[in-house]
Formats: structure tokens, sequence, C-alpha cells
């Protein structure tokens, strides 16, 4: 079978890996580097490539060799990029947030329906090794019901222009979330407040609380003010626990045997309610091995398949605009004062249905 | 001089921890160990000991040879017999939280300063090495300004009748909190949310955004329901950041050099920020030599000294009062629904100033 | 019953460790403390105690209320003390090493049995939950064959005028080694070279090979010169291994899933053999729940059921015999510029023949 | 300037990465991948590139545009192609070992210097952040006078039809240790075991110990059987230890602030003594912010500066040969039963004397 045409837009911080696993991916041809300053695309190229280099975005549209186009370009750039492919026949991948708004998400979610075409978000994280298999354990019940969600993503992050850390750092956690959790399980609500404790004149740390529609909270915590950097999750489960640390390479992922007991109300004194505190853990501990895979070359394969198969990929446009209005309410929340606001459920089905 | 003649009041769960520390204090001589159940205290003592035990708190408040009383019962009875004590001339060293009720709490602060008795509360993690040295490095200008605090406790707890999770693991970061902060900086109000994923009655996972004068956000996760343990508190200023994980024995402090650096707007395009983003961190990380040291002993020893000294315990019942009206916001706050519900409050000078 | 009568003998480093843990012991009953320094000895009685201190041996021995005593002075005292405690009729436990001679170890061995009392070593480390489990790791089949042994032990320890870091810490690594190998492995040989880099007079550094009947290495790193702890054993079986880190009380113990397979000789290029090293392990990782209980209490409690049961306890003087006739030989190997040097073997069921 | 012209040969294992690396350093340009398996040659680079394939050596050294080749075949071809690269007047890069015997190895040192042409050796650890600090921290006095090394290496390594462990895994800590001891120190002898406990045929695990010019042991532990990574370097000090964890990305090197002091003879009881021992450490630890640098590439740009700047490389051929020299007396210990066996000095001083 003939590899799938495709073409990068977008040459600076995350481009050159799109580049990189494009090549590395049989399915994928790599037919162009599109970026306005083309110097910096031909020196991502290097000088030993056989791909070409330009500014011209058109020129990327019009080529009949090109059927699927990756954009890594600014955010507020996404709608028109994503759109003008989608109306030139093209399939995307695009990086995350898909856009800054549910409402221009939604528009290009239901275009690539209407067209037929895969429409992919690079949520990255949902194809590690570690996200796989957390959540493998919990759609296969291992974990028991979610109790808690618990999400520490501390960085040092240079403050943006146009960016807080709400936009900037929990895109990754939400994505994670909406892709772990159970498919019968859904967002409610948001309630956000952040701080900006350097002056910066945007949020550089934010807690959020999601509302599921079981009722628990999962909480995440983003912050770019921190020079030790943080990436820990906790998922506490009515039968185990998983606790994710992903900076730790020889113990990425945890799975704590055994989550907590109801003991009957009245039979426990002052003293045995502390026993169970003082020890560090009551039951085993599983480590279990990861493969070694590189996400964005699964972000690559996904992609081809999805456009081979012609279904719609892992991370869609609908997981896109999931996120994204969440982040929207976030925001709303954090303006009214850390209210809880509601939030609009984004089926896969109800877009779905809407082209059916 | 003659030791300080104590009784210890509770023989459960953290008692035998005051008789065992208090034995090793020579500027103290413990005479009793009251607990209702007179077998228990029996049983606590052991066979070796020459402590006397009783059931008669009467009994205890009679003796002359006592000048003073710690008292390790449920929280509920903490306002009679601390009042007992105090009008009984006793000083007093009491489990957390002081009372139930801020006001409750003020009026026991208010007895002790009328009397000049030395009422104290055994914030116990005050007095651990690494508090100390945290306190030390705020206080003396190390860290910078506090540009934000998440503290994360843990723990497999049992789901008791009377309290909930926020009354039984936040006091410790909240006096924490409270210790180390630069002394002109308040607590202005606090927001709280939680929930019950277990249909235990009672709130078993809590997060709280303690919002301080300064315009900076501290945030606190308690959490009831994982069979690990987690006790990390981040403590991000504008020139170091202190991580404190307190399961770490080789290295439960550690200081990381810089803090966070605004680069000029416009200067950076979205290459240069995402560099920053990539690396682990930028300074040198300092893991300061911390003591081994029992905390509950310097508790002891802070006791014997305030009393000796007649000045106020480095945790009094000031201290006390101001966790104490924190908890009772948080608890309006959730039954608001997380709204900020502003903090009374409660100087050390207040009380002080009253009673000049 | 009535509880045992027991007397501590060294009032020194260890013995208020033993002091303490005999009044935890229901079935022990604690009558003396022996120190030649008497005043020494009231201090770690402290001044709440109803057991007697003594400078007189002789009236320990003396006592028909004592039935054993536990011995924590210098090893050079220990063949007179053990043996005069012996021919007195008393039960012994005694600190590692047994004596400093495998010739007075073995008469003293041969003493106790043909009196039919027990002699017990304190190897504390046998009787810690992550030693437990190893044996029963290994005795249970779970990791195989043993195929080898890696065990690092470095410490800052003040160098001292009479012990090299040989007979300092080696003990521990090799009691332990006695204790979790399978009864049928036997140590054939050690060789032993030291160093010292401080001229101080003797070892600082010294590492062992011990040659097991089964034709595998055991390593021992002891080490007195580092500021910084290390306390590591990697056992390497056939089916599984077990890394212990005594000092990461989260995970003291994890054991690997799966041993090295061999690859077909000539099956695998220069690219199949190193993906192998690439990834960072095979299989799943166990962590196994460890209970919290302090090794010196179970010491404790060994003693007492030996004692009663009239059984050998599990780590009796055969044990210690063989962990100083190691130690003699690994002398000897240093001594001769660290030739493999043969141990004697010392089975417990030669000294049993002896007297059956 | 004219980029360099490079040539890698050997697509197996290593070679990528050598492909990856030069393509990505400015002042090399790659000209050739060679590969007996031209297949294979074309597959490494990938469907995009503009470097050609050949199975011919002959056509590489033929062309006047390769001024240098980088060598990774197995060590068995390493003589041969180094030399007839030498002879036809290019620069060489090579694998470790750099050949299979000293004789060979020193014949190659020699001719290269007698050409005037760069043998450098691609002792990759040695260009790692980590060890350039570790080499700093010794080199500048830090450290004080080494009193210790010990170095584990273990791994999970399929058994190879001609190589064992010691030449599979020691040549890195060898290299290291070259490369950071101080120039004035040298290795005098060394003595080796192992055991082969899965009758391989050959040496899965092995124990060398280092016998360096001041008396100083240094220690090393390879193996191949373990399920798990353990990659540990501990250098101590007279001042500061130095403890390298290569597997922790949070904490790769930590500097504990004190080595051992002398206690005065005879001034310390049983029990100060073991006081010390309990204390996890007595100084400040130091965690030195490291650049996240590929050390490959830096072995690279040392390539093309070497060859440039007419100047030995960091890790020329004289340190090869030194590495070499080292297993070669290895060998004889492991042969002799662990005897200690002298090494022939060679300092990079004694080849260029010989051709001044």
């Amino acid at each position: 079978m003939e590899p799938i045409g495709l073409a990068v837009v977008g040459a600076g911080y995350w481009g050159p890996n799109l580049v990189r696993t494009a090549q590395a991916t049989p399915a994928l041809r790599l037919r162009w580097l599109c970026d306005l300053d083309e110097e910096r695309a031909r020196t991502v190229l290097g000088p030993y490539t056989t791909v070409r280099a330009t500014p011209s975005y058109r020129q990327v549209l019009d080529d009949p060799d090109v059927a699927a186009v990756a954009i890594a370009t600014p955010a507020a750039t996404h709608f028109e990029l994503v759109r003008a492919a989608l109306e030139a026949g093209k399939h995307v991948l695009v990086e995350k947030p898909l856009t800054p708004s549910a409402a221009q998400s939604a528009e290009l979610v239901d275009l690539a329906a209407r067209y037929g075409l895969v429409l992919m978000c690079d949520h990255t994280y949902c194809y590690t090794p570690a996200v796989r298999k957390i959540r493998e354990l919990i759609h296969g019940g291992e974990i028991g019901d979610v109790q808690f969600v618990d999400s520490v993503r501390i960085n040092l992050g240079l403050v943006q222009p146009d960016v807080d850390v709400l936009w900037d750092l929990a895109p990754h956690d939400l994505s994670i979330l909406d892709h772990v959790l159970p498919a019968d399980v859904t967002v409610e609500a948001v309630a956000a407040r952040g701080s900006d404790p350097i002056n910066a004149g945007r949020l550089c740390v934010a807690h959020l609380s999601v509302l599921l529609s079981t009722g628990v909270m999962a909480h995440v915590h983003v912050n770019w003010l921190s020079p030790t950097k943080i990436r820990t999750t906790v998922i506490g489960g009515s039968r185990r626990t998983i606790v994710w640390d992903d900076l730790n390479p020889v113990q990425r992922l945890a799975v704590y045997d055994r989550g907590v007991d109801r003991a009957p109300a009245g039979t426990l004194g002052q003293d045995e309610r502390h026993e169970a505190l003082v020890s560090y853990r009551v039951g085993d501990v599983l480590v279990p091995a990861l493969p070694e895979r590189e996400a964005l070359r699964e972000v690559m394969a996904e992609l081809a398949d999805a456009i081979t198969q012609e279904r719609p990929p892992l991370t869609g446009g609908d997981a896109g605009l999931r996120v994204v209005a969440l982040l929207e309410a976030a925001d709303r929340s954090v303006a009214e004062g850390g209210a809880l606001v509601p939030v609009r459920h984004v089926a896969e089905s109800d877009v779905m249905k809407e082209h059916a």
C-alpha cells in the first residue's frame, strides 16, 4: 500500500518532533514542512533531506500527493488552518488545544464529520505506555469505581504573552482524564481558582476541581512557578489505587492493592483508627512493566491507521472539543470567583448523530 | 531545679507517646496517667513503672505536685478538661484541635492569659527538624516572597463517627502553614470543597484554597481514601523553592535554587519558551542536613521551658485558635458550595492586648 | 505462665535497646541492668523504673529469678561472660559477633548444647520484616536458584581502636546471607580485600567474595568512609530478582518478575542483544506489603519462645559461629593478598550430632 | 569552513546513533553509511536521505571527500578497519573496546601518532554532563583525595557468543575511571573474579578491584543477570563524596558535604562511635544542576574539534589502550583465581614522547 502523503505545518517548538516521527512511520510519507519562515523550516529539515520546505500553506493544500496535514502552529491560528485543510479535503492532525473556543472547535468537528475526514488531536500523553495502561486498568475494572483523581503538573514555565497556565498545561491533564475515565462517566461542572503572584498579568498557578457525573471530584493543579518539576497523578479506586509519577523512569506506574474499608460505625476506638494511619499501606504494590515506546510515534501510527481504516482516531476532534469546553468553563469559573460552572456535554455520539 | 510535675490525661492512641516522651524529659516529672479506663492506663504504663494510674481527673487536679497536664482525649472533651485545668491553676498542653469551635478556643486562650498560665497546642509537626528548617529558610529571607504553597496529605484513614477528613488531617497542614509563614502574612479567607465517594456520611477527600494577605493561594489536599501515603509540601518562593517529602528519610527537604524569571514580553518565540519547560530545573539543589530528633520530645522540652521562663510557647493557644478558626471557615465554605469565606484574624497580639 | 526473668548486661550503645524491648515483651520480666559503670546503668533505666541496676555480674548470675541474660558488651568480653552465664545455668542472648574467634565460639555452642541451654545470637536484621520475606521467597522457591548476591553497606563510621570495618559491619550481611539461603547451600570459601585510605591503621573499606557450594559468588561491600548511607542487597534468582533497599521505607523490597533468558547461540545479531539492554526491565515488579514491626521486639519474643519451647532459636549459636568462621577466613584472605580461603563448614547438625 | 566529510561504518546497534548525531553536527558532513549488508544500511538511512549506503569499505576509504570514519562494527574487526582507515589517511572514531588486545591497540595508537591523525575512542559516558561534572569536581579539588570508588552496573543482558560481561560492560566504568581520576593517579594492578551461574560458557557476573597508585581500591561490579537495572557510582573523597545514580533523572548527581573524621584514639566509648552510625549523614547535600545534553552529540563535536584543531581528543586512542590493558589484566586475574595482576602503565605522554 502506498504511504499517506503528509505535510507538517509549523517549524517552531513541536514541529520538528512531528517531522522526525513522521519520517520514522512507514505508513506515512512526509512531503513538506511548511512555515512562514522558510529558512527556519530548512534548518529543521537539515542538510540531508529530500523533504521540501515551503512558506506557502496554499502550495501544500494544492499538492494532490498530500492527503493529510499535521498542524503545530500557535493555537490562535488553528481554526483557519484546520478549516482550510478540511475544505481542501485533507485529513488533519492538530496540536492542543484544538482551538481557543468551544464554538470554533465544534464547527471543525462538524466540518470533518460532514466531509468524512479524520480530525485528530495530538493529545500526546494519551499515547504513552503509562496512560494506555491506566486506561486499561480502569476500563478493565481492576481499579473498581474511581473515587478521586489528583493531578499535579508543576514546571518552570516562562510566562507567555497570550496563554495562561490553564491553557498551557491543563490540556494535558484534562485530555488524559477524558481518555482514561469509563465511557459512561462525564464531566458535569468545573470550579477553578488561580493566582498570579509575580504580577505577570495572567494566571501562573491554577487549581481545577472537575465534578464528574458520579459525584467524584477530580483535582488538577497546574503551576508555572516552580524550578522543580512534578508530574504526579493519583487515581483512587474502590479496589486499587494508581500512582503515576511520570518523572520516575524506574517506577512510572504503581498499583496499590487495596482501597479503603469502612469500619462499622462505633466499633473502633480512638486507638484502632489511628493504627491504620500509622501503617504505610495495607497491601502489595504492583509496578506493571511498560514498553519503552515514544508516544508521538504512536500518534503518527494512529493517524495513519485512522485514515486507512476510515474510522475515528483514538483522540479525535470530539476529545479536543471536550477539553476546550472544559477550559472555557474553567475560565468562566475563575472570572466568577471559583463558582462551580456547568460544562456542556460533548459526547462523540452527539457529533456522530448529527451526521447520521 | 525541681522538675515540673506533669499528668497525662488520655491513654488512647496518642497518650502513650506523651507518657514515653515526658519520661524522657529531665525537666518534667510524670506523676499520673489518667484515663476513665484505669486498666488501660495501667497497661500503657506497663509493669515496671513508678508512675500512678487513676480514673479520676479530679484527683489529678487536686494534686499540688502536678503543675501541668497534657491532654490527649477526644476533641469534644477538650474545652471542659482544659478549662478545669486552667481553673485549677495548671499549665496545659493539649492535642489538636484545641477545641471544635473557635469561640470556645478563644475563651480558653483568654482564660489562660488571664491566669498567666501556659496554654500550649501539641502541633507536633512544628517541632520536626524539617518544619523548623522551613521556618528558618522563610523567615531568614532565603526563599524570597512566598508565591505558592501546595500541600498533599493522603493516607488510608478509617472513617470516624465524629470527625471528617478536614478536621482529622488538615490541622497538620494548617498549623504548619501558620508556623512557617512570615509574621506579617495572615490568612484572609478560605474556600473548600470535598467529596464522599464511599457514602461514608462525611467528607473523605477535601481541597482547601487558603487566601493569604499577600494575595497568594496556599492549597491543601487531604484524603483518607488512599492505600498509599503521600505527604508532600511545596513552597514556592521568588528566590528558591522548597520541596518537603516527609516520607523520604534520605532527602526530606530539598531547596531548589531558583524561582521563575519573567522573560521580557515579545522577546521569546514559541521555541525558546518551551526550551525552559524541557529542562528539569535550572539551578542547583541543596538538601540541608537535618538533625534526627523526635518532634514530640521537643514539644515536651518547649512545654517545660515555657513554664519555667514564664513565656508563651512556640505553638500557643492562639496558634490553636487560628487553626480552628480556619477549619470553621472551611466548613462554612463547603456548606456554601465552595465559596470564599473570610477568616477572622486572630493575632497573638490581640489576645495579649486584651490583657495588657 | 510466669514471665522469664532476664538481666541485660552492658548499658552502652545497644543495651538501652535491649532494656526497652525486653520491657515491652510480656513473656519476659526484666530484673537487672548490669554495667561496671553503675551510674550509667541507672541513667539508662531512668527515674521511673522498678528495675535494679548493678555493677556486679556475679550478683546477676546468683539471682535465681534470672533465667536468661542478654549481653551487649564489647566483643572481647563475650567469651568469658557467656561461658559464666551458661555455667550458672542461664540462657543467653548475645550481640554479634558471638566472640572474636571461631574456636571460642564453637566452645560456647558446645557448652550450651551440653547444658541444654538456649544460646542465641542477636542477628537483629534476620528479624526484620524484609529479611523474613526474603527468606520466605527464597525458601518457597519463588526466586528460583540464587545466581548472585550483591550487598552494599556503606556508612559514616568512626574508626574504632579494636575492630575493623569487616568485623563491624559485615556480620550484618553475613548473618543475613546465612539466614536466607536455602538450607542445603553452604559457604565454601571467601576472598577479601580491603583498604585503609585514611591511614587509620585498620581496614575502612572491604570487599568480600563469598563462594557458595553452588558455585555462586555472593559479594559484600562494607565501608566506613561515606557521609551517605547505602544499604542495598540484590539477590538474583533464575526466576525472580529481589532488590532490598533498607533506606526506602515506601519500597523496601521489590521483586522483579523475570531473570535472564539464554538466547540460543548465534541466533542474535549485535542489534537484538542490545535491544534487551535498553529496556529497563522485562516484567512486572511486585512490592510486597511488609508489616511495621520492630526487629528487636521479635528477637525478644524469639528468645522467650525458644526458652519456653526448649528448642533452638532461629539464630542460634551455630549461626553466630558460622559468621565468625567466615570473618576469620576473610581476615586470612586479606593477609594473603585476597586469596580464596576455605571456610570450615559449621552446620547446626554437626553441633547437634555431637550431643546426640 | 567546510564541514568534515564523515563515513559511518556498521549499521548494527550503535551505528544508527552515530548516523543521527553526525547529521545533527554542523561541523561534520555525513557522506556514507557502510555495512556489508547494504539493505540494512539503507533501512537505517531511511527513505528521506541524501546520504549514500555502500557495502564497500574500500569505496569509502577511496573517497577523497571522506576525512574521517566512525567505526561501529564488532570489536574483533576493529584492528583491521582502523588500521586501513589510518593508512588511507583518515581520522578515526571507534567504538569501545578499541581492539580486543592491548598489543594491537598500542599498534593503532602508534600508527595514528606517526601519521598525525586523530584516533578517538567513543567512550560515550565521558561526555555525559554527569561525568563531566564529576571530573570537574575531582580535578578542581572539591572532593579532596579520592578514598574509594564503587561502581555497580547491572542489567539484563543477553549472553553473547564472543564477549563476556567484563568486556561488554566494564569498559564503561573503566573509561569513566580513567577520565575522572587526577592525571597523576595511575592504575597499578587489578584483581577480578566472576561467575557463570547459568552455565553460559562465559562470565555473566564479575567483580574487579582496581588498585590505584595512591593505594586506593576502586571496585567495579558488572552483571548481566538482573531484570532490574542499577547504575550507581560512589566516589568517596577526603572532603566530599559523590553519588552518581544514572537512572535517577531528577537527582543524577549528589555531592555529600563531608567525608570521615578520625576521632582521636581512645576518646570515644562504644556509645559515641555508634551515635555517628545512627545519623543518616552529617552535612548538607548538593545536587548540582546538569545541562540536558546528549553525550553522543558531544562526542561528534569533540571529533570535529580535535580534527580541526589538530589536537588529541579528550578520549584518544591512549585512553582506549589503557582500558584494554586493564581488561587484559583482569582476564589474567580471573584465570589465576583472582590474583592481583599488574597493569602496564600507558600514559599519553609515553606515546607522545615516542613520536617527539
